[in-house]
């Protein structure tokens, strides 16, 4: 990459776990002559000023992108046609606008019709988070290590895409390139069907007549909290991915629950043998995201112990 | 607790994760004059040697209890019937006789038929693990802060009853007496069904057609990862597990199934608010999770960050 990563002006709208870790990975790493922070809230934009996690901080989305070179919403997947709207007239003739949300077929359909013809659209989803939302929650080396997957629209300026691409391997981030739609499916499996059915389980755990809340927490060492981890993520972010990727969210969802009727069948039935080579076949997937670095190899996740 | 925690002599039966973490708790703690590692493998008594980790090992289960003040078996729940009757011959009159398995019924109905009239015998489940397995994976602390469910079949010695409760109580944890069946439905929801559906997941991942395995472990950060732990874990303990405590797991998974097409429709007709409630209800449990220390409350459990 011979790209240019360092930009005169950066503006970051929507800063919660995402954008203030955008921002403090700016700060830490020098990438931005300015970097401008705007939330519509004024208590995040008060936040922002207090940690000092940008240059500027204000509530004014279309001031707030004047002059910017790279343009980063990091707002739910839902609000990115109307953020799109009120920054469109606002922006520099080359600029790169760029999004971070978790669907990608539904943030071109929403953003691409305001954009003008002289920036350059371009968006992408760093797949990173932690459960954890809002200013307070983010830090610079969030990216590290994890893949940002960029889906330039057909006949985007290669070197814009290059100079994106370049940044999000500048906050440490390996890059790959992929069409909206195929996104759209492979995020379904890996983030939004495992989301959809912790929150799931979590909700049974508490609808149960039989056995009380308490039980439920006091026993959860036995699997259930990893489950609650997950479904302790952002209410917003999440109802937007649903909505916004419907159809291959429903069609892994048919996937996932034809083979866990499978699996009912199997136990009803005493296959026994079924199962362990389920059980067997999972362990190999473990392994490779292992040595791929995409998780720790430390049992129980290296949580610390008493 | 005044009972005494100390015992002349333990025996171990089955030497993988749980019994290697007793063994290693006994050796640091010196509740055991003598400790007894036995185990049907010869690779195992082999490591177990290696390790240093009981004064003796040995895969003649019938000799290890003998003269035993309290025996546990850490094996499959499915072998639990088949042990009992190996060793109950040999059993010293006054023993206690105990056990780790995930799932009580069962192992009640297996063992109690071979247990002579003068030995206690009280099975228990202590609650904490990883996904690792065999005599290296244990470690002293693992069941620290977490709860150990005792269930004593009626009629039990209730002194019986407080030594093994002080025993459990000294190895760091938390202890509640249960009836079987109301244990196997509790850990029904908070571990066999969790599990189930991890393991079905990272199934459901690797035999999508449009999406490479590589493509799901490249991307598995955004939430899939944190299954692939539990779908983990040990295949032979968990195929048991589920044919063990079928009437429970069935049941819980008729409502995990029943709510999941509840937000399966909420998603085709855009439902959102009512994601929007279930996605903010979860996160209170996760909460009261933390609060009782049966998680950390670390972003993404504190895994550490390269």
């Amino acid at each position: 990459m011979t790209a240019p990563v360092h930009f005169d002006k950066v503006t970051l709208i929507g800063i919660g776990l995402i954008g203030s870790s955008i921002a403090r990975a700016l700060g830490v790493l020098g990438l931005a002559g300015t970097v401008v922070a705007a939330d519509r809230s004024e208590a995040v934009v008060a936040r922002v000023q207090e940690l000092g996690l940008a240059d500027e901080a204000t509530t004014d989305l279309a001031a707030a992108v004047k002059d910017a070179d790279l343009v980063v919403l990091c707002v739910p997947v839902g609000a990115c046609g109307a953020v799109a709207e009120i920054i469109a007239p606002h922006l520099k003739t080359g600029a790169i606008v760029s999004d971070v949300g978790s669907v990608k077929g539904s943030v071109v359909a929403q953003m691409a019709p305001f954009m003008p013809t002289d920036v350059h659209f371009i968006p992408a989803h760093p797949v990173a988070g932690t459960e954890h939302s809002g200013p307070d929650s983010g830090f610079a080396e969030l990216f590290h290590e994890r893949w940002c997957i960029v889906t330039p629209p057909a006949g985007t300026d290669p070197e814009a895409v290059e100079r994106l691409t370049a940044f999000w391997q500048a906050l440490g981030s390996r890059t790959e390139v992929m069409a909206p739609d195929h996104h759209d499916l492979v995020l379904a499996i890996t983030s939004h069907v495992p989301h959809l059915i912790a929150y799931n389980i979590v909700g049974t755990a508490s609808d149960l007549e039989q056995v009380t809340e308490s039980e439920v927490i006091k026993f959860s060492a036995g699997g259930f909290r990893d489950f609650t981890r997950i479904a302790a993520s952002d209410p917003t972010m999440w109802r937007d991915v649903f909505l916004h990727n419907k159809e291959a969210v429903l069609e892994v969802l048919g996937r996932f629950t034809e083979d866990l009727i499978a699996l009912q069948r199997n136990i009803r039935w005493a296959q026994g043998d079924q199962l362990f080579d389920l059980f067997t076949r999972t362990r190999a997937i473990r392994r490779s995201i292992i040595d791929q670095h995409q998780d720790t190899a430390d049992p129980d996740f290296g949580r610390a112990r008493k």
